[in-house]
Parts: structure tokens; C-alpha cells; sequence
């Protein structure tokens, strides 16, 4: 193998196509797996927690055998431990911490959820705590430490040495939520001028290179970034190649105080491994890499799907009175909006009570508008978060929207029509519910894409907010369209 | 600056810190803007668009100026100019198109929206477009080729030279959504007991080195990956060391076959950079880096997301009638629970005849049931997606669910009670609605997990079905509960 030429390794293709037979099998048995058990879910998933694992854990807790809990453990990475913390009772995990205290490192505790993390850290002794800390980067020590309560932080901090103390202060200086947060501080840069050679000899005589880098940064005298090489690149050019002469087009720069959201788009958007982060003159003061970016592109999009069903934050390791509270706020905005529905029916008890038939129609028509709002609002949602929908192309959706209304609205319309006659006999009553129907569905489209924008406009955030708004109109207008039209038509 | 020592150059630390005080302007701002003119959405926002270049670029249409517009693109990055594409008219892109064809490069059309890139490629000359496609890297092609239909596939591979063309077809013969479809297969390896010193000496004699490699993988001399060594670490290490003594922790391989939504979540559960594919005799076959399964990462985000409001696929850019198809089907799924909600209301005709408040105050309870469902739901559908919600705690998250629904029941019940007993003066219907308030919730909340976690064991996609299945459950028990105890307590 050594004597192979790089020719042969580098651009190395396989012999043949060989499809794995096991994961096959699995595959194509997927759905014919036996339901029996809800308990058994996932558990032919590639990444699920091993069950074996689970259970060898659970035993050793039971048996008060700490080492051998350490050792069930010690083959796992630490973001499958904080999982298996995450999904044990809490008087399993106590007894597994008074146990094992040892099996919490820092990327454990980095890697658990916000929720449960105060909880462990508060069950943890002060010196393992301290021995945890110690072992992570100072931009996860940040991480970690910024959403603990005050007095956790302190505790946290008084465990960090003089130096790191002092990096992470810095680092919590910047903004919630910014660039600043998200970077490290450990650089690797060079002047511009500089060669490929000048580079790689400097580095080889360093011994303290941060663990994971990508790229060299290279600075003008006033410390500003103009550019950066990767190492690969460094690797495949001549030694007296200018550093300036091959660098990437890729090159951007993050400013400091830049959310962390538009710095996840702009990973995503521009595919950057690494971009350097500078302040407010432009000069140099850390670098973001991929991994934190996907991170947060995670989060938001977690964010965004919970907004969007009205549970805000929320996660499986939250108790039950958090839970509520949670879900609560959400609940009591959707009651305002259905009493508001409830007062457009209220004015048309005489027209009910003289044909019940319109009572048991009534919520198809708002339950359809509400369904067709949602689609739209979910796709202006979507499309405002990753920028696709501007100023240049909003009416040109908004004309999209009222017309894919109009045609699902006629061809439900006819449906409903159909229906509405053949149940209960009365032609006039198929005019109203397909009137109506077309109506409401019109409105949906409508309402669906302009709540959304306006309330982006404003700077309230839409997926908070739409659901609750668009709701309310296709409620209100679906009642009001069908019971005023049998008024109108019928009575 | 040349003098200073590499110490100081790479554990840089900025002198202060500066918040850059235009970007904090435009924050505290945000909720001040003027919400007069919706066509102005997110002209502030960090990576939208540039207005300036849109309206150089279609001055350059109307002046019929091929010259100026791939001028006015040339500073914007591909996945700019794609967007750009996607936000203006058709007709408006067809005039650029056939004014400016360059502009069209192979990562253009790499970032444009599947169902706008077979228009472009089809209003393309086929010189343009080979041209474009030979730019590309092999997984690019693929990952271009495999959306697009039959002919299409036909015109872009007739137009690869030879070797290029059997490299993307037998891509292509890997099952769809696949890691052997994600990955590439340049990979840069090494026999695991080489030194440092053999590593950068054929590296730095190998002038044609894939454009970005972050490690160098370890084989045995079956070509079974054994570890991999950063760049960074290997530019950190004296010569003589041994590459297998310097390998990653996080070192994980990659099924040929395993679905690309299990590889992003390898990448984002174990923070990989990039990680060696093998075949089913564990051989090496390629290599996936974390900007691919970021892409994937996001694309399963944006699918549950629109699957869960029932959109299934869709963009912007998509046409009415597409759109109108891609909604009908959900929304015939909808009518269809609607229509079983409106049967339940019909068995209870005489009670409503007799007292019509109940018509009014119906829709309410089967509203809070929805809304508390669809919360239930969503968390439950993205714990199954980020593997949290398994075996282990199934049991202990359906009670949670059960009780919130019941504390948030009995709050809304006390809420509903008082005002339907304000509104009607009918003590006992306060209570009816309060009971069936409570009755709802729970089953909401029981519903929204039971059925997401059954349907994924029975392998039905819990973010397309699940929404369907909860209304009615919390429609038909919301109608049936409020209007049955009526029956029995009112009449």
C-alpha cells in the first residue's frame, strides 16, 4: 500500500457497487414492522440509543455500582450520554449522578438540554464541576454558561482560572444571540505577504495550534482580514507561492454584533467552513467555523416549528407545570379568537334555530379556511426566513395565493355543494356552503401571505404570531360568509 | 507585523471592544419602522438582496443589454443570483436568459430551486449548458441531474465528457436520498502507519488535490478506513510521528446506503467535519463533508415543516396550478374529518333546535381541542425527528401530555364556565362546557402523542398524517362531549 502513488490515493475509486444487504433488508421492511409496542420505537433507527446500553445502565444504577456504570458509558459519545440523561426518570439520573459523578464532562454538560442542565449541574459536586469546565473550549464554556440563572454562573465561573474567567467574561460582553457569542477567539492568521513556505514552517514550529481549524487568515498591518487559505490549498502549492495570490472567493466577513440567525444563513447560503468575525472598524476579533453555524440553523428551525404550533420554547425534558405554562399563553390567544367566531354565530340564532342544518354545515367552511390559511402562512413563513420572499416578489405571491384560493375554493365548493344538497335536500343550501366555501378560501390565501408580511414588516416575529391572526379570519369570515348568505338567501 | 511571533499571531486578542454602532441602530430600531409599504419587507435585513442590483439588472432587460446585466451579476455569488432568479418574472427571466446565457454558470443552477432549474435548463442553448455543467464537481452534477426528469438527465449527460459521465452515472446507481449520492469520491488517504513527514511529502508533491479536504482518512491494507488526522493537526505534529497516534475521537463511518437524513444527524450529533462512506464490506468509498449534510439538514427541516401544515413539497417559485395540487389533496383530507365532525352535530339536531346557545358555543370547545392537539403533536414529531422521544420515555412523556392537558383543561374549563354562564344565564351550561373543555384537552393531549408515535412505528411519516388524524379526534370528542352532556344535563 505505501508504495502506491498518491495518483491512486487521492482519486481513488471503488472496485465496485456493493449495496449493504443488512440495511437493505431494513429498508424495504420498514413498513411492515410489527406495531405491537409503542415502546419499541425506533429502535431500528441508525442513531437511536442502544437499548442493550439503556439497560446495562439501569442495572447498574439499580445494583448502586458506580464503576460499572462509568464503564456502560465510557463507549458512548458524550451527546449520547446527555440523550440517555434526557430521556431517564429524574430518580433514576439523581441515583446515577450520586453514583457516577465522573461521567458528566464538560461536553456532556455542553451537550444537554438547556432545561435539564441547571438541574445537573446543581446535583453535581463543586469539584467535578470545576474538573468539567476545565477540559472545554472557552466559546462552550459561553455557551454553557449564558443560559444558567446568576447565581449558577457564579458558581460556573469561581471553578475557571484567572485567564479563562477573564475570556469568558469578554465573551459574555457581546450581545445574546450575536456573532460574538457564537466565535472563538483562537486565531490562526498571517500577514498577507507572506508565502505558502513562510506559513507552514511557521506552523510546524507552533506547537499550540487550536484543535480544529480550516483555514489562514490573512491580515493587513491594521489587523483588518483580507482574505483566508485553506489548508488543503496550503498543502498543494509551490512554498514560494504569496499567500494573497490563492486565496478563496468564498471570502466574507461576520460582524460582531450580526445575530447568530443571519450567521447560520450566511453559512448555509454562501457554504463557508470558516469566516473570520471583525467589529465595528473592520478589524479581526475571532472566527465562527461550520459546526457552531449548523447549530444554530438547528435551533432556529426548531424555533420556528414550535412558534408555529404555539408552544414557543418547549422541549420532552420540561416538567409538567413548565409545560403548561408554556403552552398556556397560546391556548387563552386561540379561546379570544374562537369567542370572537362564537360572537358572529351569536347573530344568527334566529337563522339556526329556524334551520339547524346550517349549525351542523357551519364549521366545515371555517374549518377548510383555517386549513387552506395555514398552508399559505406556513409557505410565507418559510419563505420570509430564508429571505426568498421580498419586496420584489410579494404581489406577484399574493396574486399566487388568491387564485390557488379561488380554484381550491370552486372545486370545493362544488364538492360541498353536492354534499350539502344530497344531505339535506335543500338546493339553496348547496348555493350558500359552495358561495361560502369559495369565499373563505379566497380570504385564507389572502390573509395567509399578508399577516405574515405586515407582521415581519412591524418586526413581530411571523411564526409567532400568523397562526393566531389568520385563524381568526378565516373563522370569522367563514361563519360570517355562510350563516349571512343563508340569511340572505334562505330565510 | 512580519516580525511578530506566531504565539502572539495565533492567540490574537482584540485590544477592546467595539460594538459596531450601526447594526445596534438598526436592532433597537426594529420595531419602529414604517410598516406603510409591504413591497419594502426586509430591505434592512443583513443578506437580503440588494435593491440597487435588482433595478441595474432590470434596466439592462428593458435596454435589451446582455453586456450590462452579466456586469451587474458578476458581483453577486451564485446562490445570490439564483435567488434573484427566483424572485422576478417569468417572462422578465426568460428576456435575461436569452440576453445574458453566461450568466448561468454550473453552481447557478446547482443553487436554484428544483422546480424553477428545468425551465432555466430548458430555455438554456446546449452549448451554455455544457459549459455550465463542466465546472462542476462530480456530486454536484449528480446532485443537479437526479431531480430533473428522463430527457432532461439525457441533454445534461450527453453533454459530460466520458470519464466525467461514467463517475456521475454510477452515482446515480445508488438508491435516491442516500449518503452514496451525497458523497464525493475524491478522497485524500493514507496507509494508517505513515508519519507526518510521508503524509505533507506527498501531499505537497501532488499538484491536483481536491479543492476542499479538512482530513486525511486512514485505511488498512484492505482499504478499511481505520482514523483520520486533521490538517490542522497535522501541520502541529514534529515529522516522525505516526499518523494512527494522532487521530481524531470522533472518527465515524458512513453506510453507502444509510438515508442522507441519518447522515445530517450523524454530522450534527457528533459535530463531524467530514466523515469516510463505506460499502457493505466496510471498505472506502467516498467521503461526505458537513456543508453537504448541512444543505440536507436543511432541506428535512423545511419538509417537516411544510408537511406538518400539510404543504408537502412547494416553494415560491412553483405555479398556481402546481401549488393548487400540491394543497388539494390535504385539504380534501380535511373535508373528509370536517364532514365526520358535521355527523356528530347532526345526531344532536333537536338538542340545538331546543337551545341554540349550543350552537354558538360548539365551535369553541372543538377549537381549544385542536389547538392543544396540534401543540401536543408538533413536539412529538420533532422529539421522533431528533431521536429524543423513544422507548425509554414514551410512557413518561404521554402522561405529561395527559396531565397538561388536564391542568390547562381545568384552567379553560373555570374561563369558559364563567363566561358561558355570563352569556346565556344558564348555570348549567357553564358546567357542560366546562367538563367537555377538560374532556378535550386530554384527549388532545393524549392524541398528540399516541398517534405521531404510532405512525412512525408502523413507518407513516408522523409530520405528514399526524395533523389529520389529531383534529378529528379532538373535533368529533369536542363536539360529541359538549353536545351529548348537554343532552343529558340540559334537556
Amino acid at each position: 500500500m505505501a508504495g502506491k502513488s498518491w495518483e491512486d490515493l487521492c482519486f481513488f475509486e471503488s472496485p465496485s457497487l456493493i449495496v449493504r444487504k443488512s440495511g437493505q433488508a431494513q429498508q424495504d421492511g420498514a413498513g411492515m414492522t410489527d406495531a405491537g409496542d409503542i415502546t419499541e420505537v425506533r429502535e431500528d433507527d441508525a442513531y437511536a440509543l442502544d437499548n442493550r446500553i439503556l439497560s446495562e445502565v439501569r442495572g447498574a444504577i439499580t445494583a448502586g455500582d458506580g464503576a460499572r456504570i462509568s464503564d456502560s458509558l465510557s463507549q458512548l459519545h458524550a451527546a449520547d450520554i446527555a440523550d440517555l440523561l434526557e430521556q431517564i426518570d429524574d430518580a433514576v439520573r439523581s441515583d446515577m449522578l450520586r453514583l457516577a459523578p465522573d461521567v458528566i464532562d464538560g461536553e456532556v454538560l455542553s451537550e444537554l438540554d438547556e432545561g435539564l442542565r441547571e438541574d445537573v449541574i446543581a446535583l453535581l459536586p463543586q469539584e467535578a464541576l470545576g474538573e468539567a469546565l476545565r477540559d472545554l473550549e472557552s466559546d462552550d464554556v459561553v455557551d454553557l454558561l449564558e443560559d444558567l440563572e446568576e447565581p449558577q454562573q457564579e458558581v460556573l465561573l469561581s471553578a475557571l482560572d484567572d485567564a479563562d474567567r477573564a475570556a469568558v467574561e469578554r465573551a459574555l460582553s457581546y450581545p445574546e444571540f450575536s456573532a460574538g457569542r457564537l466565535m472563538q477567539r483562537e486565531v490562526v492568521l498571517a500577514p498577507q505577504h507572506w508565502t505558502v513556505g513562510d506559513a507552514i514552517d511557521h506552523m510546524r514550529a507552533h506547537d499550540d495550534l487550536p484543535e480544529d481549524f480550516y483555514h489562514i487568515i490573512l491580515v493587513d498591518p491594521g489587523m483588518h482580514p483580507t482574505g483566508y487559505v485553506t489548508l488543503g490549498k496550503l498543502m498543494g502549492s509551490p512554498r514560494a507561492t504569496r499567500l494573497d495570490t490563492i486565496v478563496e472567493d468564498s471570502f466574507r466577513t461576520i460582524p460582531v454584533d450580526q445575530d447568530e440567525g443571519d450567521v447560520a444563513y450566511a453559512f448555509n447560503q454562501y457554504h463557508l467552513i470558516s469566516a473570520p468575525v471583525v467589529d465595528g472598524d473592520g478589524r479581526l476579533v475571532g472566527v465562527i467555523t461550520i459546526d457552531d453555524a449548523m447549530a444554530v440553523l438547528d435551533e432556529e428551525h426548531e424555533e420556528d416549528i414550535l412558534r408555529l404550533a404555539g408552544v414557543g420554547e418547549g422541549s420532552l425534558s420540561d416538567k409538567v407545570i413548565e409545560t403548561t405554562r408554556q403552552r398556556l399563553p397560546w391556548l387563552a390567544v386561540n379561546l379570544v379568537t374562537a369567542i370572537a367566531a362564537s360572537l358572529v354565530i351569536a347573530q344568527f340564532e334566529d337563522a339556526i334555530a329556524q334551520i339547524v342544518a346550517l349549525a351542523v354545515l357551519m364549521p366545515i367552511v371555517a374549518s377548510m379556511g383555517g386549513n387552506a390559511g395555514t398552508q399559505s402562512l406556513t409557505v410565507a413563513v418559510r419563505a420570509i426566513a430564508t429571505r426568498d420572499l421580498t419586496g420584489s416578489n410579494v404581489w406577484r405571491v399574493i396574486r399566487r395565493e388568491v387564485l390557488v384560493g379561488l380554484v381550491n375554493g370552486a372545486i370545493f365548493a362544488v364538492i360541498m355543494g353536492i354534499v350539502g344538497i344530497a344531505w339535506f335536500g335543500l338546493p339553496m343550501l348547496g348555493v350558500v356552503i359552495a358561495i361560502a366555501m369559495v369565499v373563505n378560501l379566497v380570504m385564507a390565501g389572502l390573509a395567509g401571505i399578508v399577516i405574515p408580511v405586515v407582521l415581519d414588516r412591524i418586526g413581530v416575529d411571523p411564526a409567532l404570531a400568523s397562526g393566531a391572526f389568520v385563524t381568526t379570519v378565516t373563522d370569522v369570515v367563514g361563519f360570517f360568509a355562510f350563516l349571512g348568505l343563508a340569511v340572505v338567501l334562505l330565510l
